[in-house]
């Protein structure tokens, strides 16, 4: 997908899109010949809508290929997730609200259980519950250098966020994690000479937090993995000129939304009810509005299949505040597949439903993966899907003459 | 698309391909849950030959996005409508029936109104009738130059093409029009070293043009907009290896043709009739025919949808004279929409079928965008149709053993 085309052929235009993204939507049935658990669920909202829609199945990152929820959000935001790769340890800052800049480069930390020969015995250090983690944070938080910030942030029990922060620091870096028990911490190594100071940064960091931490087992040293600065990307506004905004409620999501452009909404609350109520308040603000509803695919990896079809129906249920704000587009998917009968991410394609004014329908008035399939979209890389919405929101305009 | 892989595989056949081109041929429906005007068109031969047929929804340059009929035309005989860019001077010519050649750089006159300082008081300078605009070209005829020669070619009211002849002219030049009433119009600039000469000739025909038009308010002045040669592009028999031909009334489609390498039948009349009377006579002499009917996309752009539908019409009713010429291969499809809604060309894939002795019919009898959208091929490239003609024509033969 060539972005320098598209870009010449945009044109502005006073139409409003939003893109509805069902975390993990597509699913699988619990038996043979069964439905899964967007058919399962009672949605009539969404079915009236894909009869006024055109439907396909969307593939985030090509065929049989399993995306986690960052490539699968870069894949409907119209991003390549394979050319645009947001590395570990950046999305795990992301997944903690940490404001990552271009300057930032990110670790995902482990507190682990070491002997005294700095051979690991535990690496989770028998995860200590989240509140313990929280205490050693604010210790490795004394740890100060003239020339670098260092930022430490608790994620869950053992697992904390890193971020050094200094101009020209590379992220070619080498993980301390031997991976097993019995092996020693390594140091970490630049594996360019563009990282040579990153990773001097970084082994002094480890090693004030070996002293620091000598007396704290079992979590008594720490691992760092996944070193990476966010990537470069065009941003929606540079890319498509769209005023946008992101209405959700976890980390990762507000993060790579960021990452995309958009400006990232608060939440009063944290039900979807709550999401639906934010793009009331700030519907005249914005062309674009990006939601986020994360709860399918929690139950979907949980393999609650039940709980999975409830929060499609509440979602359904919410639709007609959406529909009466008189989108000119709408766009309801997701970003990869979560069955529940896998309790994990899926390749499954994923249903997505495009109406908007002047779409051709397909005439299928139900919203569902064997609906999908044989909607006229086909399947479809996940990157076209905001080309398909632009051209009906009226914002591309002819290619030659 | 990879030529060569192809070209490699080609064979030669006895075999006959007619690609019946309706312009503008994808539509949509007048209001909600109706039926499009190709749905709407009672089509019986059309239908019976879908039966028989393998059907699909082609896109000519990818999701989204809306061609003119230059692209759109690129597309469906095989090239890659981004790769290969007809700038608008050219279409412009190709478009009056002019036979641009490899040295020709072209561009699209206004004559246009100034005042005594040089500024636009009127860009299409009344739009003075089309008798007024030849006899302006006239005078603008009498400039010669010895190293250069300059054609121009009315096109209609003030609207005319600019053709500069001489060997190795390139075309990167800047345009004179300011695209607003109050600017003075512009110098031609090279936007590289290739184009300086083409820009001298350029200002100097505009300072004689100035001369000569001096007294003939309102249209005393011209613009020169979108300076253009002639991509190159691999032939039809260069590729294919086909003796093609062109069935065509309107001087752009004509000229695509020829850029493709086809022979440009002359048709004698206006009519639909006529050109199938054309494919008749000529049937004996060519591979490959290529026919358009222009009046899909004008009834389509002046939002006639009966219109639309009367000329779909006319085409089924004279299918059985083709058919009757027992072509091999059969394509029948569109450059783009042209929906009568929209009075526009559009970005909705546009129906087509392949018929064949050897095609294996999706079994649906029935010639319209919701029934191609059900059909085998889905939402193919444009690009692709041309393969699957050929192997259809038993023109490509097995890669690898």
């Amino acid at each position: 997908m060539d972005f320098k085309f598209l870009q010449e052929l945009l044109v502005p235009a006073q139409t409003k899109i939003v893109l509805l993204i069902m975390d993990g939507l597509g699913g699988l049935p619990l038996e043979p010949g069964g439905k899964t658990e967007l058919e399962t669920a009672c949605t009539p909202n969404l079915d009236a809508l894909a009869g006024r829609s055109i439907l396909g199945l969307t593939q985030p990152a090509g065929p049989g290929i399993t995306v986690g929820s960052g490539p699968g959000h870069l894949a409907i935001f119209g991003y390549d997730p394979i050319e645009y790769e947001i590395g570990r340890g950046a999305l795990e800052a992301l997944g903690v609200d940490f404001e990552l800049g271009p300057d930032d480069v990110a670790a995902r930390g482990n507190f682990c259980s070491v002997d005294e020969n700095s051979v690991i015995t535990d690496r989770r250090a028998g995860r200590i519950p989240t509140e313990v983690g929280r205490e050693l944070a604010e210790i490795l938080r004394t740890i100060k250098m003239d020339s670098v910030e260092f930022f430490v942030r608790t994620v869950k029990e053992h697992r904390f966020a890193f971020v050094m922060r200094a101009p020209g620091l590379g992220d070619a870096l080498s993980e301390t994690d031997p991976l097993k028990v019995g092996g020693v911490t390594l140091p970490v190594r630049a594996l360019n000479c563009e990282s040579e100071i990153a990773a001097q940064y970084a082994n002094q960091f480890i090693e004030q937090a070996r002293c620091l931490l000598a007396n704290k087992h079992p979590a008594n040293m720490i691992t760092l993995r996944g070193f990476a600065k966010l990537p470069h990307i065009p941003t929606y506004p540079e890319l498509y000129g769209l005023n946008s905004a992101a209405v959700a409620i976890n980390g990762m999501y507000r993060g790579v939304a960021r990452l995309a452009g958009m400006e990232v909404l608060h939440v009063c609350g944290e039900t979807i009810a709550d999401e639906f109520a934010t793009l009331e308040k700030y519907w005249n603000d914005f062309d674009y509005f990006y939601m986020h509803v994360k709860k399918t695919d929690t139950c979907g990896e949980a393999g609650d299949f039940a709980g999975k079809v409830r929060v499609i129906e509440e979602v359904d249920a919410l639709m007609s505040r959406l529909l009466a704000l008189n989108p000119d587009v709408v766009i309801v998917g997701g970003d990869h597949s979560s069955p529940a009968v896998l309790k994990s991410h899926s390749w499954h394609p994923v249903p997505v439903l495009i109406y908007g004014k002047y779409v051709r329908p397909d005439g299928i008035s139900e919203f569902g993966e064997n609906a999908c399939s044989r909607g006229s979209l086909g399947i479809l890389p996940a990157t076209h899907v905001i080309r398909i919405a632009l051209a009906n929101a009226g914002r591309i305009t002819k290619y030659g003459a």
